[in-house]
């Protein structure tokens, strides 16, 4: 008999319905050591929690999320907030020695990131920078593993959104800063560094610029930076809420030595791949389908060609963690992984401050 | 408080997963009318279909599915067995006032086809043409229905896969007439046919060929017809297992008047258009993403740019089948929308054997 | 000192300024063993023919292209006259032992393109089937020929433009029979049947059908044909005027035992390749850009990347006819080669009337 | 009669036959207000001067291309030199009274790129930003002056090639500074610049870095900016020898408030196109093919679908430049404009030493 997780899921909005996914498919895609249990779902008194509640079969809902994580009756707490709330609550379920997972980004500082890495550094937890496990990305980490792709000369990644462009949605609280929300660079090029480090290491040092593209907005709407990774790479990164023609485009392109690969998040079950070493005349840009029983994480889906999508990534982050838990292995991306996100996001957004080159490398 | 659906599936290989799968999320992404009980699955006495039955959290297993048919405690029979016990499973269900859903193809002849239909005049039926609840395609049907497109002239369609050139697999049931194997005109083509059906009407004649590349295979291994549809279009179909370097290849071209449109299921959120009515300068082939919150289907799952995979097709075809259902209203594609995908396949397959062009327009 | 050969162009219209840039660039981009002087242009007495032979520095003009066939100091006559005067121009110019190259279609009957090739057979000659030296094309071949491609399972292949959607064009003498102007057929699907006999082999059977969209019009505005191949491919090959979206959208596609070859006119200096060879999880469709200096023709253009269009394949023709022609070696595509397309051509005209398969070998 | 213009083409490599290509073709494809002489070709005495006069029909062949700018019976002067010889030459064809062509970069450094334009105040010159004259890129920039992009949010482009990586290419004269030999920034990167001020205006400030991939070369292999534009867009900037994957791959993207645009020079003929202000349903990025008759130059010179290649860029900069001479408007771009490239590109050099943002802004 296996064991039993009993999960309370605080928040139920966007992402509180793409972790009810995850919880719920998980166990049907991978034979889980666990027994999940949906126990408990938080929001707001509305009728969206309930609603939720009942679609995705939680056994029970919750107002008040501070209460939750006091419960016995609750092994894992898994935190959809707005951001600003993601360090008070992992904080406090770290000391209730519950096991944490957290949304990205994992918090407003790093100040708050180091305190959540410390608070939690007896119980396994999980930042749900999801797109790690999408198939095609995990197979260019392989590809970078196996020396396939040689060394690296140039790593540029975007996260494009259009929907800031949407003058209507000023008022949200996505764009206030007082209400939890974020500029572009918080919310999207937090992804685009996670995979960058996960992809290519480290980062040296950065530049950065920033731009509030919409009037009276009050956070930035858009940020690059270049960057210089220590393995030599020259980097270019950026997001934008202003990406018109891009609804969910986060993308990656390599060049390295032996090979270039290439990455779009709208079309997330292929991989770009031009292979170096090949005669001149047969180099050209693959486009392979990560489809394969033999790439990593697909054969627990469907058949080759038989696609997924967005949510899956969130499925196999899930049972890759609850994997790791099992045999007592270290799960990555964990709250050290997104304190170095962190890290590097804080460099660079004092760099669009003060104009300056800045070092990005976490003190050893 | 919504009344139950009691749900026996009968079948445990990879579309009982397919089919499991859209039991478990259809009330998650949709609002149903119905409690859904996933009550009984139906497979040979094999760590399978325990497998499947723990994984999937169907509550009992058999392996009569005879007598699941006739238990009372089930409301809803839905046939995932080999094609050639659809029609006695189907007609059994009918008999015993099942609501009945099948696979695809429906029947093995046309004569098993129309029994299923008479026998299935009383209860709601459906035959799984899910790829007509794919975003991408039901977007194509309104801008077909909207006039967008206007007079077709060309309708081109394949479904490639190319499993077929791996000669190990001659073995596998899949090949063997006897046990309900079959050619990839009734696996594949029959996929191509539906669609045809759905999106550019009634054939009139039709004349086809097959090939058997693999020696001593007793089926064909590929399959195409030359169509004239009543709209005057003129037709091209097709469908391999060796179509190497296409893994699950089902496509569309449609020339029309105003328009063009074009359809890859490997990249199923996309749809191609091209606005012949636009001005010369500005006409270009679109990738259109099939994945606004205005597009058909679509908002129940995700955001824009959030891409779904294989298997919401299945969600939606039943979501949709569910919500008829609960109206009264006439589901498609039924069992008479799978007679005349039927009629089409005999008519084709017998101008491939006699060598001549033959009528495939449905007797009025 | 090279010899000199002297050229009459018979023709002004739109192929008479591809000739034109043929035989102006060809000296540019090859080192050619002869001398080329652009001697004579013929054309109706208009300012287009004046206009041409000033812009392209042909030396003369004249309206009697019978008598021009007759001087003595013309070595080649170069025939871009509409389709029914290929033949009797082509046979007085062989007569008058000229080097004969001739537009595509040959002819506008086996009958006339048999008389071709006798009343040609001690003189050098080209039919203009342009399409083979396209780098891409060509190095198609390579790889079949080299067995990349492996045993052919299927060929299939279009010629699709859309101008025939134009109901204003009803009236030129493209679509009038008397003028010399033929259906599409005649008009694009030669290319694609010279294509494909290059790649693919002979023809064994076919069978074929036509339509008329615009009414009113003497000539086909699309056809269609499927084909068995003597080698056991199926073909699937097809040509229209209606391709709404299709400006110049000459295609192939072939699934190979070993790869996949794609090819698109209006993406010329590109070939789609999927090796069948390479392990699961590197295969995907390859865009080579055929640009390469050891790629077939590339290198006597750019360099690699630094794309070429559709004159250049013209360029390519004419310089390869004049290699062979000084080595007194035979060239391909030559007279014969456009007798064989115009067998295959008139066996699938006769199909799509007798609605009949019918047998395309040529007798041996 | 038309005037003459006798021509001498300094330089005889890769660029001279790009040049030779664009003077012997431009009477071909544009009824020119001159005739063009090719009189007389400059190069070291060896057999590729003479292969080149020979095969480009220039009349005569010179080893001092300081006399050739002295000769009386010559208008223009066409230096395709090393970089370092443009100033030079330009400014004694410009005292000499002749039209001054150059290729890119125009320059050195920034003093002799502005002695360049003060010596030829009085003669029309041009510099070879040859790539304005890409059918898509003018047709982009048509789109950009009527208003269909709006504002623009971002601006990115991009030259990548790969021949960096080439290790036995480091002794070659383009990467020995004192042979005349230029980084990446030099030589490629003045194209991306170009073609952002044409498209997107002035820039106000930039910040760069530089990076040589190669050990012991002496020249920049890759160069990256982060740029802001006086109209307020975001810019981001590179070009490298190292783009593994890239043989000729010029880049660019737009983003902008009414639409996306695209551009790759492997695929010159097409351009991207997102028109956000279409109903969301039907906003998908359009692969616009620019040769249409209606889209600027491509109609002179084949029909719609019969693409162009890299060398007719430079014979429609040509024709262009011919066309302004001869109505005496002032043609761009000219040395004005190629001093404005090397200001920024001075600006980006600094900056990638200091490591400081710098600014761009032209001194008005």
């Amino acid at each position: 008999m296996k064991p039993e997780l009993r999960v309370a899921l605080l928040g139920d909005g966007f992402m509180g319905k793409a972790h009810s996914n995850a919880w719920a498919q998980a166990p049907h895609f991978f034979d889980l050591p666990y027994r999940i249990r949906r126990k408990l779902i938080c929001g707001l008194d509305t009728p969206l929690l309930h609603q939720t509640a009942a679609q995705w079969e939680w056994e029970e809902t919750a107002t008040d999320w501070r209460a939750a994580i006091e419960r016995d009756d609750i092994d894992v707490i898994d935190i959809a907030l707005p951001n600003h709330l993601h360090a008070e609550a992992a904080i406090a379920a770290a000391r209730a020695g519950k096991i944490v997972l957290t949304e990205k980004p994992m918090a407003n500082t790093v100040d708050e990131a180091r305190a959540m890495v410390e608070a939690a550094a007896k119980v396994p937890n999980l930042v749900w920078y999801n797109y790690r496990r999408v198939p095609a990305i995990a197979f260019a980490k392989q590809l970078i593993d196996e020396g396939r792709v040689g060394q690296i000369y140039h790593y540029e990644a975007a996260y494009k959104q259009q929907w800031g462009a949407d003058a209507s949605r000023a008022a949200t609280w996505r764009m206030d800063p007082k209400q939890g929300g974020s500029g572009v660079a918080d919310d999207l090029l937090t992804h685009v560094i996670d995979t960058a480090l996960y992809l290519n290491g480290p980062m040296k040092e950065g530049v950065a610029m920033a731009a509030t593209f919409m009037p009276g907005r009050q956070v930035d709407d858009a940020f690059q930076a270049m960057i210089r990774f220590e393995n030599g790479a020259m980097g270019a990164i950026m997001s934008t809420r202003f990406g018109i023609g891009s609804k969910n485009a986060k993308s990656f392109r390599i060049h390295g030595a032996n090979a270039m690969l290439g990455f779009h998040l709208e079309k997330l079950n292929n991989l770009e791949f031009l292979d170096f070493t090949e005669p001149s005349t047969e180099q050209g840009v693959r486009d392979l389908m990560v489809t394969d029983l033999k790439h990593p994480i697909f054969g627990n889906f469907w058949r080759p060609g038989h696609i997924i999508g967005y949510e899956h990534s969130f499925i196999a982050t899930l049972a890759a963690f609850l994997d790791a838990l099992s045999k007592d292995e270290e799960f990555h991306p964990n709250f050290r992984d997104g304190l170095a996100v962190q890290q590097v996001l804080a460099g660079l957004q004092q760099s669009a401050a003060s104009r300056q080159w800045v070092p990005l490398q976490p003190s050893a």
